[in-house]
């Protein structure tokens, strides 16, 4: 029934992963990311490399792999400005959540995506949202995505399918799912051109990637990477 | 139970209407507007206009105004841009859509609201969307408004109402909305200081207001007026 789709595609782990999984089903595979003046310009880097390198080593999604969309949404960074910052700030931080989170995010990279999605005749919105890693923001919850899905399909007055691939999976199996889709040349790929790392260091080198190592970006690919390594030489012993 | 609000304010007849919808209600009203590469800059101008008439002629509600927000969506233009049209250019045609049509622009617009008035404390959106005049557009529809209430409040875990005071009203009950909240005073604000005229023609002045009295906007601005004094005439006839 779903034959297009536009992955939401930032460059980093799981979102390479979500369009391993577009790329393993649908015929035409589009991509698009938002720039609004991310940490570091490694994050966009990062995406050009991964989508050269899913041409070079995957013929077979190479064919289906279609424009890559970057849209400007600095209006992002006006809305976490302190001075637009009421008394909400004591709440937030209560929330756990930090003081630059820019409430709703993910909706407005949805509502986004599916205007372009729209104008593009793409059908399926697939994105890395997981309630699993970190249930902390409201707008990656399954809840939200569902009534996404709702307002945008009645907004836009055309059907779209938003799909969660990753949305109950932690970070280990997030590692087993692109190894199912792309095998050891996906999981190479991902471990040596995505990035996590919330300082944007390249310099060091880990079993699981690039990455300081210690920032939480970092700590949870390291310790789902470790799971995922685990799964593997368990189920690689001999039997008996 | 409501007491702040934030009203999309974009300096024409209906979200004027709207903003003294709010203003009569609330004890605490802010205003939000778009710059999108308008047609006209005589948009802009307009709602700082009507914000300043507003104070100097209603005292009590210029007490409960607070601060104004102008974000920049320059992204709109890029994803109106033909070139990121595909084959949907003849479907969106038959649909009656121009080809200027940003699909799902007011989700972004109501998404953005969301996000400052989760920041400045505000519990309402006030828009001025109707499906009485231009029931064309997906994005102004009540089911719309309805899915989007439940995807901006599960996405930034707090509660928001979007009140559409001119959903179910037409431009003459719009004109007696205006009458019933601020008097003729305000029919007076609202003839001399809002814009709709879609060639941004402050020239040329009629009873209803400026504008060129030909495209699709004077139209409709004109016809409402026209029922509406029509019916204030029959009103102040003698009875009998």
């Amino acid at each position: 029934m779903h034959t297009t789709a536009l992955v939401l595609f930032s460059g980093g782990q799981d979102s390479t992963t979500c369009l391993a999984y577009a790329l393993s089903r649908y015929e035409r595979v589009e991509t698009i990311a938002f720039d609004y003046g991310q940490r570091h310009s490694v994050e966009l880097d990062a995406r050009l490399n991964v989508l050269r390198e899913i041409k070079s080593a995957f013929p077979q999604w190479a064919a289906r792999l279609g424009e890559d969309h970057l849209l400007d949404l600095s209006v992002l960074g006006k809305v976490s400005e302190t001075s637009l910052t009421r008394d909400t700030e004591f709440k937030m931080e209560a929330n756990g959540l930090p003081n630059t989170f820019v409430p709703g995010r993910n909706l407005l990279f949805l509502t986004l995506a599916a205007a372009v999605a729209y104008r593009r005749g793409l059908q399926v919105l697939v994105t890395g949202v997981c309630e699993t890693d970190f249930s902390g923001y409201p707008d990656c919850r399954d809840d939200t995505m569902k009534a996404m899905q709702l307002a945008l399909s009645l907004g836009m007055d055309q059907r779209f399918l938003i799909e969660t691939p990753l949305m109950w999976i932690d970070k280990a199996a997030t590692w087993e799912l692109a190894r199912d889709l792309g095998g050891t040349a996906l999981v190479d790929l991902i471990v040596e051109h995505t990035h996590t790392c919330y300082l944007g260091d390249r310099t060091h080198r880990h079993a699981w990637g690039y990455g300081c190592g210690e920032c939480p970006a970092c700590a949870l690919r390291s310790k789902g990477y470790a799971g995922f390594s685990a799964s593997l030489n368990k189920a690689s012993l001999p039997a008996g």
